[in-house]
């Protein structure tokens, strides 16, 4: 569970190497604002083409680059050749990139709450029968957890037991 | 909608003022690795004071203080003093920094299935009864979305009708 990050690609740094947790690991392949908005792109928008993210995030080519090929070494998208004269790639996502939807949901409904004055701009619905869907936190023994201060933590399997210890007496998980 | 976003503190720079999309404008809060840690810290580990996060993250003193600033004047901490003499504070969260915790308890998620091959190092729980927590997307029509292909986008209230229409046109949200 110390050993190394071995990822080092383009994206941020891996300074999170000797914190164990699962929030800060995954912060450190998507703890970027435009990895995750090429990432939504893909999943809502049917983004697949550098000229589709370029145009739907206006964002420099050079950084659209470094973040696609960033997501490309993290497992996050991979590259296919569309057309080989011109030499042409798409960028489509993995199951690991598909699986950030729920990130994705629940930075939506914080801002839809907090940052949108006017009403949610962009609503996740249920595509089979169109229904608005909404993400919950579930208790198996009492069911939807509406009170968010009932969320608590203990160690799991991965953590270290001298860790564990520390993270029962309290700070410093 | 389109109005220019107030908030130009020292956290990352507002370059999605015309992004019309919640998830994007919760980035511009906490696009940023150290700010949910912080907020991670502040939820679950039980950390105040600036001591306490300096030394759950491991954070330069002066990140840490930018940091910390930047969440209080984004309102999701604030700052109380708890001494006067030497002048001490204590960084609490309010409501709208309580309520990331579906997106740390998403990106833990997330971490937990592609990053942590030796199993979750830390597992939420239900305080009250302590059976571990999950996170589901909901139908109400259907009940839980598994599949997470299923899960679209359309306008929502706050989308101005340009945008809804070329939305449903397909690309560029």
């Amino acid at each position: 569970m110390q050993a190394r990050w071995r990822y080092t690609g383009c994206m941020l740094g891996t300074t999170y190497d000797s914190q164990v947790c699962s929030a800060a690991r995954a912060l450190e392949w998507v703890g970027e604002r435009w990895t995750l908005l090429i990432v939504r792109d893909a999943l809502f928008a049917g983004a697949t083409r550098f000229s589709d993210f370029h145009k739907g995030l206006g964002i420099a080519t050079n950084v659209l680059t470094s973040r696609l090929d960033g997501l490309v070494q993290a497992g996050i998208m991979e590259r296919r050749g569309y057309s080989q004269n011109p030499e042409l790639y798409e960028y489509l996502l993995t199951d690991k990139g598909r699986e950030l939807a729920p990130v994705l949901v629940a930075l939506t409904e914080w801002g839809d709450r907090w940052a949108t004055p006017d009403g949610p701009p962009v609503l996740y619905t249920h595509t089979p029968c169109g229904s608005e869907i909404s993400q919950q936190i579930n208790c198996p023994t009492c069911g939807e957890v509406h009170d968010l201060s009932e969320v608590g933590v203990r160690p799991g399997p991965g953590m270290p037991a001298d860790r564990a210890a520390r993270m029962n007496d309290g700070l410093n998980r």
